[in-house]
């Protein structure tokens, strides 16, 4: 998605090989319109595939899948993260470990929210090693749903959450493929192509 | 706003005197084009106020925020909860206490995202003691930004928080008020008022 791609070009900072900050536009300040395109562009890209139930992460899944949810026509539910849960009669949860962090969260949904006759859209802004796109898969197979395929407004294409889904036979639409994060500067995953042909 | 009250009125259950249950469409499952709608008349109430930036708090502001900024064609910054902070340079924060969940929390925004020149709408999805009013308010107080109003999705009108903002002087803008919960039944504060004239 070139309008993306351009974005975190001007305003993505590579900190370093493995960490690009979007906090001004993604996961911290969030630019509205830029949300409206992802969202869109999510919704065409699943438009034939009958999804019933959009499925994100708090907090920066919100937004995205938020519009998505928008053009695709249907509800968003959110799956909450906290250290540990005490009380969890009617959830279905989940365990997903932050390599970033170096903590492990239960993240859950209420079983009201995602049945068994629900076809899903998993939807988060970043797809790195794929951890917390994995629990989302759990919760939803929890559930008995069905899922289309996983929606990924930044993906780290040189971590192994992307390939470990697809080898998993998961459909993985991502708006942005990073290959790498080099001195500061973002080479998007497409540029290699374009540079080969 | 009608649309929301029938919706409350449909969906929301009243567990208690004091506690909503809206988890089907405002703060658990979303409901993209409620949100949308409720987007627009923040937007409207406030299209005069010259507004630069919307501040709201995790999780369940981010939907209605990003939609109100949306079409007041600003971004939006959302306010992080963390039980406590180490890590605090560049960022803004105050202390949120949360008598539901009897735990506070710290809040914080970078200063990067707020600054002294803005204008702030501030959002979010309930009022009731007023307590993540007054710490967003806080936030972008330190900021030096001037606050144009505060902009809530469903008031509880029969707690305190609204009247002790307005008492502060702010406007608040609450597009749904309760008068009260009784026996499982929502009353709003407009139907108290259809009822006298």
């Amino acid at each position: 998605m070139k309008l993306l791609e351009e974005r975190i070009k001007r305003d993505g900072q590579a900190l370093s090989k493995h960490v690009l900050k979007v906090d001004s536009f993604l996961n911290h300040q969030i630019d509205p319109e830029l949300m409206q395109e992802i969202g869109k562009e999510f919704a065409n890209r699943f438009a034939e595939e009958g999804i019933t139930k959009i499925v994100t992460i708090e907090s920066s899944g919100i937004a995205p899948a938020v519009m998505a949810g928008l053009y695709l026509h249907v509800p968003v539910v959110f799956a909450r993260k906290r250290k540990s849960l005490t009380l969890s009669e009617g959830l279905l949860t989940a365990s997903v470990h932050s390599f970033t962090k170096n903590e492990t969260n239960e993240i859950s949904i209420s079983n009201k929210y995602v049945q068994k006759d629900d076809h899903v859209l998993i939807i988060d802004d970043f797809l790195a090693n794929g951890q917390a796109a994995l629990g989302l898969i759990d919760i939803v197979k929890k559930s008995g749903a069905s899922i289309a395929g996983i929606g990924i407004v930044i993906e780290k294409s040189f971590q192994e959450g992307a390939a470990e889904l697809e080898k998993l036979g998961y459909r993985v639409e991502s708006l942005a493929r990073i290959a790498a994060l080099n001195d500061g500067e973002v080479i998007f995953k497409n540029e290699n192509v374009e540079e080969l042909v």
